[in-house]
């Protein structure tokens, strides 16, 4: 099931019906906390690339929300910040591993073999879409460490929660961890939608991330209600200097960062990233819940946060997309819905009612 | 004059008095017309990554602004916009030729060298902090082309107006194409204050740029009103296709790109930027028809945009700082001052008056 | 079986035993014919970097052996052979397809992504060690061509013969020129064991090579009694300026190319390529048709060229140890043995009677 | 006098007439001695890769001629050795101080910008085409250290004798060497004619590098006696294992390194390399002993080691040209003749001769 094409949407057609969009959660709105946040920042000059006094708070508060230093840098997109936060974790010549679904090496276009300068992702299996640390110990112990001609193992890349919608338990990212520090791999984690991930595993932004050994972590926000701001946060300050420079020479330090500071703020200000995730995951959970058992219709993966993959027979497709429910296909037979902080109960139940007509 | 670091502003003291920013024009605030846009932006879905509705009107009303058919890519920072921008005009081993101060060469931590693969940038010297056609047909006499040990001519960036403040002349582009289009060297503008030059020339956009043989912009709108968004838009309709590939891959294209698509929009909705840029104008003219003659304050450059350079003594630049003036100090004697769309006339002729005190 | 580390070869014990090694065909000696072609080039001054008379003979006596135009470039290593040709083939965001055996893709220490400013290798599986049509044309089908997020197909690469000693049979190429063309892909051919592959074939290097669709090939010499030369032959003329650049700065170009040229050209002379060849996988094959039956002993892979890849119980492999035969191990019951030109049959005949010993 | 062209050498008409070939070092012929010692190194089998005899004598060897522990990494041209030299000193958003006229900035066709990931050349004035203490102190204080938006000083290369045939003297490069110590840049020296400065020099290979700062050296073999082989010293063992990762995927490690292996140590075997680099310089030091005060003759460089820049009026270039003196055309009227270790007081005298007789 990996490495498929992002299919094009099946598209509602354009009459007058009511158009449910589940396609992502990157085409949903912004939220009305965040747009009030950027409005506010609005105001007079402001010292740029960062050097501002909402940027200045941005560390602050998030070493409040992870109970630990950090070090936010607020970047335009997921891709740029995957693959800027791998930059400073390998050398060109490194090996970085990640699930065969991952994100960065199914759909980023290369930015990691770009910014890395060459590194090498190494795809593995692993049932639920999860990295597990036994195939990871296995890749290690075959890579050859110390032998010239192979790329070096040099990081572990975890998608939280992963690209079908599943969600690492601590204990097994604390387990990759140890495989991890054995061999001296730093990991990172991709938290495109990490609000989400944290809602499911009812834990602390900590506990999810440097307490079972995350060193650098690819903030999502822009899926969950910012308008186009994501963000890296660095828990190891010996990385923080050299990722400073990258992350400038790629072009990403806004010169008017107030502006990407405040959609961050506003984010985890009163927990808003965890309400809006707990929204999203509670359409997708309601979705789970009232079509189990439907004949022909299969769960491609768990659902333990805001995606549900599930396995159609054609014309159920066919009659999804005629009654103006968006989607992607992911294969012949297999279609992903997203569930989005901004959505709504009622077209959810469409969406379910639709499927049952069917039936 | 070259290569001068960015110093540390000159801050203002803390005490109760007024403060007055002449510190860059990427300190300004957003104009209302824009966030006004970004809101309104903010409605129900929109597909992703630049498939959205405001996106497809990119295009199009940039092509009626440019009078030519051409392709927009909105883009965080000028930074990327520049560096990715050459790197679909040059192979990883070409040349690239701009003025010894150009942005790209002095101010982007190797952008241009990370984005194109490993290019060169040649800085040339040229009066008025602009590139002369005959130092790059000299240059490009002596670059050896076609000997396998020398990196080959490739592109020449232009930046209109000039790290100084300075604006080209359309004759002098129009001389620099000549000898580009003898060499096949491809030409890229760096436009972060394309609009202030185009208010100082009267002409229109297609006349400043693809007429005079520009085949790719970096069309600045940040420090012209707009929040985070600037752009690359392109002439020459060979490079598109290459072009987004590189964008996507260096992490630039946003998922929720309308809210991009819809500060450039409106940027350029009524002549906004036309109007911002000739506000920021006129305020440096107001500044340089009313210090000329003050004793031991010289222009470092003409004032021709929105920036004014100057050189004064210590005790005249202890002066200013000490009453609240804001501004970059580029060298022992040198300032520099940007005016911004958002500046007001009180303000600079507060500057004035501090100026003169001490005449 | 893929990607397996190059494990430590079992030495021999140090005892005055005789030493049998099969460890590479890298470890041989250089033919008298060669080192007598670079004694002779040792004569008076020549011009550098290719522009000497011996390197201009390369490219006319290469179009003899290849029955076309084609352009020589002598190269160090083949791993530059074939990072520098893909780098002529692929965009930094394209994809290379290519066998999970694949040097490239294993043993080269991310020399293509380093090369290629980033592109990405897809390994796909294929019976006997060879690519498949079928599995190429797949894999692109799903890639998203056109898709701005994915890495676009840009190249296919062939080892012919490949590393685990099987070879293409020119249908199954002209199979996958097929797919390749149809797609726009380029085929690169890395030849590091060219030679023996043609023998096996006994057709000519043009019908191994650009008649079924191979535009540029890595041409072996080291390992077949060259001292310290490879080749990049190109059959496409297009990429043959890119290249040039492209091989000079990554510091490929030789001064004395003189040297090189002389080996590449007493490499061709005679037929010494094909008759070093014919020697190697004769004895290969002996060992082949010598130990078939011998219980415990397994072939790995079919003999088709001068490897040969057995699986054995560890007892015979300790016993082979001892007994002075020098092999790598792949994995834990899997050796390899490779056959040199200048290896003997009382060599191969000792080993045959160590592992018959203990049956 | 920087940044020119590699001009076409001024080819000698083709009739009978004697050609002397003064055109650079790398025409040159190989040493006997080193032919003799890669003979002697084609016997048996070698384990590939640098794990041989002779390379694992190469450090010992290397590390006393430098009374040092070093690393020696044979490497198949100065080119190369530079680039991957650097590319251990600098991180990709480096700044690496050079003189203007640097082989490394001029002739390699942005090989450093390639394998640094993008690090940028900073080209500075120097009289006697050295690089100067003070210019490097001026340069590294504008640069802007800490700033995010400008390349890093990280690296300092001199070329040692420079590209212009002169020498820095040990007390220039301690004063270097202070300045980088100062600021941690980490120094590097070109030794493309590593022999030739020695021998003017009369100082020990220790005196001449670690003992003034050099932490990694490309040492030349090529231009003064070797076939196809030079290679990096380095110091700082620190640098040592990041840089084999390096070398190997840049396609620089040979499989039969034992062939470069005995070039090496051949090369400094008795001290060959001086006396082949006093043989060279001694010819240079007879032209210009010889030819001073000839009338419109004028000398570009002091010559310093074994090469010679003159400057001279057309009429007199043309008449060496008639008479079969070949040498390169550096600039309309400037020449450069290089002495080789092979050749002979004959030719030079010759040569000095066809000058005087337009006096």
């Amino acid at each position: 099931m990996t490495d498929l094409p992002d299919s094009k949407p099946g598209r509602a057609h354009a009459n007058a019906q009511r158009v449910i969009d589940f396609r992502s959660d990157n085409v949903a709105s912004a939220s009305p906390e965040i747009i009030a946040a950027m409005l506010e920042a609005n105001t007079d000059t402001a010292t740029p690339y960062g050097d501002d006094q909402l940027s200045a708070m941005l560390n602050d508060r998030f070493s409040e929300v992870f109970e630990a230093k950090v070090t936010v840098f607020p970047i335009a997109t997921g891709t740029a910040a995957n693959a800027l936060a791998l930059s400073a974790l390998t050398p060109p010549y490194g090996a970085i591993y990640c699930h065969s679904a991952a994100h960065i090496h199914t759909s980023e276009a290369g930015a990691t073999e770009l910014l890395t300068g060459g590194a090498k992702l190494i795809p593995l299996e692993g049932d639920g879409f999860r990295l597990h640390a036994s195939a990871l110990a296995n890749a290690v112990a075959t890579a050859g460490i110390g032998i010239r001609n192979r790329s070096q193992p040099a990081a572990v890349s975890l998608t939280q929660a992963t690209e079908f919608g599943t969600v690492y338990r601590l204990d097994e990212i604390a387990a990759i961890a140890e495989v991890a520090r054995s061999h001296r791999l730093k990991i990172h984690m991709d938290g495109a939608r990490f609000a989400n991930a944290l809602v499911t595993l009812g834990c602390s932004p900590a506990a999810a991330t440097w307490r079972v050994g995350v060193e650098v972590l690819s903030f999502g926000c822009s899926k969950n209600g910012g308008l186009n701001a994501d963000a890296i946060v660095v828990f190891n300050p010996d990385l923080v200097e050299d990722l400073s420079y990258r992350i400038r020479r790629s072009g990403h330090t806004w010169s008017k960062m107030r502006f990407a500071a405040a959609q961050l703020l506003a984010y985890v200000q009163g927990d808003l990233y965890l309400r809006s995730a707990r929204r999203a995951n509670g359409l997708a959970a309601r979705i789970a819940a009232n079509i189990a058992g439907i004949p022909g219709v299969g769960f491609a993966a768990p659902v333990e946060a805001n995606e549900v993959y599930l396995t159609l027979p054609e014309h159920k497709i066919d009659h999804l997309i005629k009654n103006g429910i968006q989607f992607l296909r992911r294969a012949p037979r297999l279609i992903r819905l997203v569930c989005r902080f901004d959505g709504s109960e009622e077209d959810v139940d469409h969406f379910i009612a639709t499927l049952k007509v069917l039936e």
